[in-house]
């Protein structure tokens, strides 16, 4: 998917929601666990039905299914297949956090691109140019860059002062001259907000993919009065407070229910913002 | 496997050759792919039959496994399986380069030790304490964390100065403090070995994992010059200048001799520095 579809159907959708896809079998319902074959994929599914309406992505997070095996990852091509299938306009990101030497970045820009159709993969820039560069190759895909992430330890490297600049803004500034905003995101998470505004002044026109909404903490609102620019330019990812909305068999209609209220609110801010369609 | 463990084989077979698995469809002998079901699963096991007189540990990096997909995926498993069962005696490093946030990195923690029953996992250290120390969680297993890396793009980030001291050798620093030398490795390439003195300032007991010798350009005298320690504390690995030394029959034969080379002078090296068994 490419810069000017993607913006297309956050405007004509008023959202700029990812819905994380995080199954763990120790959070899904228990009835999937025991009535269904491939629990993953069945929870998945509905997840993804219920939400889809709310959100312009989806965001498949490897470790999940890599942590149950051969079955797991047979369930994420699953998942991703019946995305691709039916609901076409959305947007894919692999969470995967790649990155390597050269040879072996391409394998994993094969691996997530071509196989399994991605549009996008999460990638971790410690390796530097030849770890990225793989992934910016393939046309209407997308390398999204790890910049300031949502979690504890982003403080330990990350926010580290070079020249009295934090990593993190290094990061940026250099991962973005090696691609374009057609073909690179950065990860900026929500739980350090105000941070959005140094993160837009390096690049004021990039999408930013934002982890840490909902259950990390991270406040909507604040993320947009310092993130938004005038094609929206974020994705707001929520997972936990989605997914795991109930774990009765009520679990897609409540997950839709939550999709909804972020979807609501994203509406708003969109419109006050004056961004229509 | 322990650190005393893992010292005992480097002694006895005067040795600390890890040979990397990095099977390339495009460069594994053409008859294997015309005659065999599972091409990289044969290619694999006739390599590590062949080299394991010579090596300590074997490496797969997972990426040539992931870009087959499922069937990649299954790849590894079975030549995981065969190391594990033929030669359980042998260090096994998933070269993986994970790293998320907490939840996330235990799930990857569970895939690796538990699932797969790799010994060490190759981590990347951006996102900080809570991406690393799930690694650290399991007995006798090993988080070998990103220090300095061998390719081209290792000066984008981490040679940045702090204080005037390169990130690289913060990572180290910073990371050694969350586990110990008997949980934790660090990954410093070949290409840049004076910097290994730099490095073994700052863990002079630590195993470090070296890419970088062969087909890279790394120097196997240069990296023990400034790296061994009193218990060895290197694991020297080569990937394709031992696996495709010929694309021919004798593919693994070439392997071998490739190997022994290797392992012929870190005999050498040991008796020369006086580490006997």
């Amino acid at each position: 998917m490419n810069r000017a579809e993607l913006i297309k159907q956050i405007k004509a959708k008023q959202s700029f929601l990812c819905v994380g896809l995080d199954p763990d079998m120790t959070k899904i319902p228990a009835y999937l666990m025991e009535e269904e074959e491939d629990p993953i994929y069945t929870f998945n599914k509905q997840i993804i039905e219920a939400t889809a309406p709310y959100c312009v992505a989806f965001k498949p997070n490897n470790a999940f299914y890599e942590a149950y095996g051969l079955s797991g990852m047979e369930s994420l091509e699953k998942t991703i297949k019946y995305i691709k299938r039916n609901f076409p306009d959305h947007f894919l990101i692999a969470d995967a956090k790649r990155g390597d030497i050269g040879n072996t970045s391409t394998m994993y820009a094969h691996a997530f691109f071509e196989r399994l159709e991605a549009d996008a993969i999460t990638v971790a820039p410690y390796m530097g140019i030849d770890s990225v560069k793989p992934f910016l190759q393939f046309e209407n895909k997308w390398a999204i860059v790890l910049g300031l992430t949502s979690n504890e330890g982003s403080s330990d490297f990350q926010l580290l002062k070079i020249d009295n600049k934090d990593l993190y803004l290094h990061v940026i500034e250099k991962c973005a001259r090696w691609g374009n905003e057609g073909n690179m995101m950065f990860v900026v998470g929500a739980t350090k907000p105000n941070m959005l505004a140094e993160v837009r002044k390096v690049v004021p026109d990039h999408f930013l993919l934002v982890p840490g909404v909902g259950a990390q903490g991270g406040s909507l609102a604040e993320v947009c009065k310092y993130g938004l620019n005038k094609d929206v330019g974020l994705l707001v990812n929520s997972s936990r407070g989605i997914i795991y909305a109930s774990s009765e068999k009520d679990f897609d209609v409540k997950a839709a229910a939550e999709a909804k209220k972020l979807s609501d609110q994203m509406k708003e801010i969109m419109n006050s913002s004056r961004i229509y369609k």
